[in-house]
């Protein structure tokens, strides 16, 4: 499986663990890296200190690369981008925000950028900005969400016309099966969230694994699309906020409900029902009654894509 | 490409293209069986009587096996099953309905029946109900869609493990690499819609199929969730029911917005403004100033997926 993705950022697989807040610390981020990954750290909740902490233990942990994934509409990006480049931190994936901010910046400081995008028009202003590869993510993602809807399966190949980029898909992939689909319609790796926040090493609470990998088809639905589309888990938060739409309510009206601190109530602190809960549709696809370690998911994921691969073709 | 499903209909290719409503009549559905696929007439917006003349016409076009999608939820299901079996139709693909409802009826008079599901729930009452193939369609697809807004990426695994029937997938899949993925994903044949309607010989409105031709990432969105949900495109009619509901507009007041009649004054007689638009969202990967034949589309999508298929594995 060696191919630009592997050779770009100098891992084995072409597998990333995208980062994701309140589940990428050290521990899950150093465990992707040392099975042959891409581990990220979530630097969108974390202040610049504890990032420094978690980079400092992240390269404790492993001797191979690893990265960090930085929401660009964080008012303190600036900061924590000032504490990668300190730390010499080989590679970023920068999100919510323009790819032409930082890329310049980092590339200075001989940092790898990757950038996250929902449409093929992001995908050519990635281009344009210089960036090293674009991850695609379709609706099928957790958390933030792009406007335009696009599934993985429709937008990967849309990205792949529109760009010459090493081409990461996101969304909706949690098996070897879907890396493999993924790499049909162009792919060249894939970053997974879902699958890894719900892992032994992700710092989710416990109740929110569980929560997890119990649910069901339908059982996420993108909300929110007033102010940030957003994937969320079905709950006393998710309902709220379903409520108070279908009744027509505005942006002003659904940032009152929102409150802050609520993705900490629920990824980290494990509150169901007041918190808010965000991870993907795949998670229908993964039931358990407990959440299997990194390295058992890096022997799932390689197998299933070998057998699907050999059922595919007879080769 | 033989398999359970090009045995199961007696075809070539494990192709189907979708029953439209008012795109699906004998000229498109015979161009599909003469090239090899499975094609459908969609009964969805016929009369008995139409849909009879149609497989009469549709029968003297091609002596290759075709079928007919009717939608169960349908008043006059019932008519339109007599004149199937009258007219010794070989398939029957039912929708929006129970598959327990027809099932046996259709066997014992020698008809093969597929039924389309959204959920992995529903392709278990398939195989409960004796149907010979379930079509597993996701969020992607176009017109009425299911309420779990499950994508063909996270729906085809799901309905793979629920099912060992032979299983077609649907919504998103207008190329020979999305037939590849999806094939990689456990699918064993394919059903296209969006492809099919914007052919030549597609009954739909030149004006519709030029619109659709030209749609961007984001032209297409789910809405009407209060009543049934379904895929529309950006126009007039869509703007109006967005308002509403935006505005926390009830089933009864979106039923009024609606009115009767508006798919077909969209799609069969042009009218972009008022009419009803639907089509997948897959429709914005297929540009092109001219609606394409159906063998042109044939020889597309087995080139795309042979091309996919050696640049996968190399064989």
């Amino acid at each position: 499986m060696s191919n630009r993705i592997t050779q770009l950022f100098g891992i084995e697989h072409p597998i990333v663990a995208g980062g994701m807040v309140w589940c990428s610390g050290w521990r899950l981020a150093s465990a992707v890296s040392e099975a042959g990954g891409l581990g990220l750290l979530g630097a969108g909740s974390m202040t610049a200190e504890v990032l420094r902490e978690h980079i400092v233990k992240c390269r404790q942990a492993t001797g191979k690369p690893f990265g960090v994934n930085v929401p660009l509409m964080k008012p303190d990006a600036p900061e924590l981008m000032q504490v990668i480049a300190e730390e010499h931190v080989p590679v970023v994936f920068t999100s919510a925000g323009s790819p032409k901010k930082w890329t310049a910046w980092l590339h200075e400081r001989g940092i790898k950028v990757a950038h996250v995008v929902a449409s093929s028009t992001f995908a050519t202003k990635c281009e344009q900005a210089g960036v090293d590869a674009v991850v695609a993510e379709g609706f099928e993602a957790g958390g933030h969400n792009g406007r335009e809807e696009t599934t993985t399966l429709c937008l990967i190949p849309a990205v792949r016309r529109a760009t010459s980029l090493p081409l990461i898909a996101a969304g909706g992939i949690a098996t070897g099966e879907a890396m493999l689909a993924v790499e049909a319609l162009g792919a060249e790796g894939v970053q997974m969230g879902t699958r890894f926040a719900l892992t032994a090493e992700s710092s989710a609470h416990e109740a929110f694994k569980q929560r997890c990998l119990a649910l069901d088809e339908g059982d996420t639905k993108l909300l929110l699309r007033k102010l940030s589309p957003t994937r969320l888990v079905r709950g006393g938060f998710f309902d709220a906020i379903e409520q108070a739409e279908n009744a027509g309510a505005s942006a002003d009206e659904l940032l009152g409900i929102i409150g802050t601190g609520k993705s900490r109530l629920g990824i980290f602190e494990g509150d169901l029902e007041h918190g808010e809960l965000e991870i993907g549709q795949v998670a229908s696809l993964l039931k358990g009654s407990e959440p299997p370690t990194v390295q058992q998911v890096f022997d799932e994921l390689l197998d299933g894509y070998r057998q699907a691969k050999t059922r595919l073709t007879g080769c």
